[in-house]
Parts: structure tokens; sequence; C-alpha cells
């Protein structure tokens, strides 16, 4: 065991964590680091491992403990054992040969669905508990709750309930469900969408490159106001695949939007813009109305792009 | 001339229209119907008239007048003559022939900006002015200020202050520029954004198809939230733009973003989704990166989708 950090910061880890979970952390990349600065802050005991431990030196000195080995670090962990590696592959790396047996691990190695369900598996079968995790921040968002950012948990819930509160320090924490790979898949879902937005912000930006006095910091606020407003869409289309009538509550129709696609196209030609962002989906919707449905809205689009 | 409507109608229509600016609308289809309501509900002298003179039955009703022709519509016009028509090509059928000189013209006819220039030009030859009209509302939500739609304008600056009032009557009013192609360019804009975002949307409730124990309402309330905050990215591309430093404010760069779209696509493929939707963009991401701009934000994908 290595003990690291100043007379003063021991002193002061002594006096404000005496209450607190202890955390230990697995991996010191940017954010990483980032939770493991939010929970010394908030005074809970914190050991970290990183494979180059030059990384863990500033944590030290604000009082963090280093463990030599990542083994050393899981088995002396008396609270939950974080793992912010860098993919999946690196935890089966870092864990070999540790042992889990009776440990709470909580996974935010960013993984897919799938690798988060073979995760809970393989930890099942060493004796440990698992939460997996989705982190919708960026570092700089950590440890400061006003930015928003949260992390999606899936899988034990008995565990999220239990270190709640710990769980709550670096960002609002939101259990989405005990199948171990739905926190990845909301994680997942939303970044999905979000770049799906971010294609269609760019071919506005695109739209409007060449026009000199036009107002591009208005038109920004226009499309933050405009698709903050158009994302309750997300609701009508849920009602709908829930329901499984697709016509449900349709202000404005596929074959309506269809054609309006003919008006978005000409324009984009006028412009000079490639439209190949926006004609996938737009092909999608003259295929649903091709079936007959132009009288739905954007549910009937879902099933198209499944692959059965 | 032709009046209709009953001598209740026409009594209450004398009383509270005495100051009211008269409105002649050319077009009653869904949009037009609904605009010409707002303005007869606020106490505006209306007079109609469409194509097939059934559509003005109810409005007769309500107490607008009803014009024989078009011709005539826009003779006796005292106040700004709306155009609400199916289409550009429409505009030169109906108006052919009708003395334009010294009109107000309103044109909420569905344009592209190009078709929305030239028709500035073709109203300037005529010796009318011409304001052009983009509506971000469908014709439910036309004189229900509390939905948020709202009508964008462009042209002549003049002509829409001189209106003002009666233009903030079906939804709110906002001028974006004296290019009479601005307001359609703006609205093309929004609606192109919104497309994408859609698209989004489409692949993120693919990627939960078959989860039978997935809240779909939680996801979609995740989404709005996710995806309103994320839209704020609007601002940091038009701050890049505007500076030419596409590196300014970046948060997440295009190289943090490109390794995410691994996941994405490795997500995709374990969920039975087809990834088409987004990989366009994720292309676009990645010819950049490779160009050597992984330091950048989104804005410097713009330029790659345009026509030079």
């Amino acid at each position: 065991m290595i003990m690291v950090g100043t007379q003063a910061t021991l002193i002061g880890m002594d006096t404000d964590t005496a209450d607190k979970t202890p955390v230990t952390l697995l991996g010191l990349g940017d954010m990483g680091t980032a939770l493991a600065r939010a929970w010394r802050a908030a005074g809970h005991p914190l050991t970290v491992w990183n494979r180059t431990p030059q990384k863990a030196g500033p944590l030290a000195e604000e009082g963090a403990r280093v463990a030599a080995t990542q083994t050393e670090a899981v088995a002396s962990a008396d609270g939950p054992v974080i793992l912010c590696l860098l993919d999946d592959a690196s935890v089966d790396e870092v864990l070999d040969g540790a042992d889990l047996f009776g440990k709470d691990l909580v996974n935010l190695t960013t993984s897919t669905p799938a690798q988060a369900r073979r995760r809970a598996r393989w930890a099942e079968k060493r004796g440990a508990r698992l939460l997996d995790g989705g982190i919708m921040a960026v570092p700089p968002m950590i440890g400061r709750p006003e930015t928003g950012g949260y992390i999606l948990y899936s899988g034990d819930r008995a565990l999220f309930e239990r270190h709640r509160e710990l769980l709550e320090v670096p960002a609002g924490a939101k259990f989405v469900g005990e199948d171990a790979g739905h926190a990845a898949l909301h994680d997942i879902a939303l970044l999905s969408a979000m770049t799906g937005m971010f294609a269609g912000i760019t071919h506005a930006f695109a739209l409007v490159h060449e026009e000199k006095d036009l107002d591009r910091a208005e038109l920004a606020s226009l499309l933050v106001e405009w698709l903050g407003a158009m994302a309750g869409s997300a609701h009508e289309i849920a009602d709908q695949l829930a329901s499984g009538d697709y016509t449900e509550g349709v202000t404005s129709n596929l074959a309506m939007m269809t054609a309006g696609n003919d008006t978005l196209l000409a324009s984009a030609e006028d412009q000079s813009v490639d439209p190949r962002l926006l004609t996938p989906y737009m092909e999608l919707m003259s295929r649903r109305v091709a079936q007959g449905h132009g009288d739905e809205g954007l549910a009937g689009l879902v099933t198209l792009i499944r692959r059965e």
C-alpha cells in the first residue's frame, strides 16, 4: 500500500470522510480523473489506480490513496469499485486475476448494450454484483450539477439503491432498468438521435453558407427553439408505437411531409448543398407512403430500418 | 361583387371591424382557411377567393365577403393581399391578368428561396410591394398563440412594419431580412434540421424496438430533454463559422465523436438496426478527421456538403 499526500491533506481527509462510503476507482483518463475529483471533493475516501501511475499524482496530492496494483485496489475495496477504462476489452485485461467475489462493481467504461449484458454475466460468475453506467456528460460537466449532465444506470437495482447518494455525487443518476444493457442502450439511443440532429443542423448552416447578410446567431436561436419544440414528436412516436396505431395524434402526416421534402431538396439544389445527410430519411418516408401509409406519422418508419 | 352572409353577421362585421385593416386572401386550402378564420375572429374585414368557390361557404357564413374572381378581389383590396396557394406556379396562374400596381402582397405560398427572390422581382416590375412568408406552424396552430407557431417574413421591411399588427393575428411574426428569399431560407433551414433530428429519433426507437421491458415513454422524455440541451450546439457552430476558428469553445471534438461513432455502429449492428440514417454524417466526420482536423467542432463539416 502506498500512502501519498501532505500531512495537511491527510488530516483533512480524516476529518471530512469519517462517515462517507469509500470509493475505489480504476482508470484515470479525463473522465476517470473528473469522477475521482468529484468524489474527493465530496469527502469520500478514495483509492485510485491507473495503468500509468503518473496520472495519479495530482489526485494523490488531493488526498487520494494510490494503489500499487489493480488487484490490491479491488482486494482492499470496502465500497464500490468504479471502472472507467478505455473500452470493454480493457476491463478483461485489467481485472484478469482480481478476486471479485462479493464486490460491488460499477462499470462506467463505454460499452455497447451487448457488451454490458456479457459483462453482467461475467460478474455474476465471479460472485460480484454489477451496475452498468452510461455517462451523458463530458468531463468538464462532472461535479457541476448546474450543467445538467447525468449518468444512466442499469443492472443490479439493489446496488444502485445502496450507493445512490454516492452515485449522485459526480452527476445526476438515473436508473433505467434491471437489464444491464439498458443503460448503454439508452446512452446509444440518445447519442444516435443527437447525431441525426447534428446532421440536420449542419445541413441548415450549409444552406446559408454564402448568404453574407444573414444573421447566423439569430438562425442558431431559431434552430434551438424550433428543435426543442419539435423534439416533442418523440412522445407522439412512443405513443404510436405503444398503441400500434401509427395515425394516432398525427398533426403532420407522411404524405404532407413527403410533399414538403421536394421543397427542401429543390432549395438545397438552389443553395448548392449536397442533400446526402437528409436523403436516406426522405427515402424511408417515400417508401412508406408508396406502401399506402401516407396518413401515418413517423412511427411507421421505425421498422423500415430494422434488420429482421 | 357577391355579398354573402346573414344580416346578423353583417351587422356584427360592421361593428367590430370599423377600425381594422381589411384583408384580402386568395387560396382556401387548410392553411388559407385557418388564416382567414383567425383574421375574421380578430374582426378584420375579410375578402376571400378560391378556385373552387364551395370552399368559401363556411367563411361567408362567418362574415367574409367572397369575391367572384381573383382579379376583382385584388382590384378591390384596400389592405394587404395574402396569397396562400398550392405552389409558386399557382401564383403566376392566379394573378395572371390582375392589376397589382400599388398593392401590398404577402406571399405565404410555400416557395424555395430562389422562387421567393424571383417573385419579389416579379412584383417590383408590376409596381407592387412584396413580403414573403414562411409559416412555421400547421393549420391547427393558427390563431392559437399558446402553441408557439410563427411566421417568418422577409422582403419589404416597410410593408412588414405597416401591417405588423395584422400579421401577428394568426401567429407570431418574425422579420428576418430584406432579402425576399430569407424567410423561405430560414423556413427550409429549420425544417431541414428537424428532418435530421427526426431521422435520429427514428434510429433511436429502432434500437429499442425488440426490448419488451424498456419504457418507451421514459426514453421519449430523455430524448426531449437531451435533444433540447444538445440543440444549443447550433450556437457553438454559428460562433465558429463567424470567427473562422473551428476549434473555438469545443467541448467534444471530431476525433472524440468519431471514436464514439464506432460504438454507435457496433450497437446498431447488435440491435439489428440498419445505420443508414446516420452513416452519411459519420462519414463526413471521419473525412474531416482524416484531413487533420480532429481537434475541430462541427463547424468544419458544413463546407464538406457545399457544392462549389
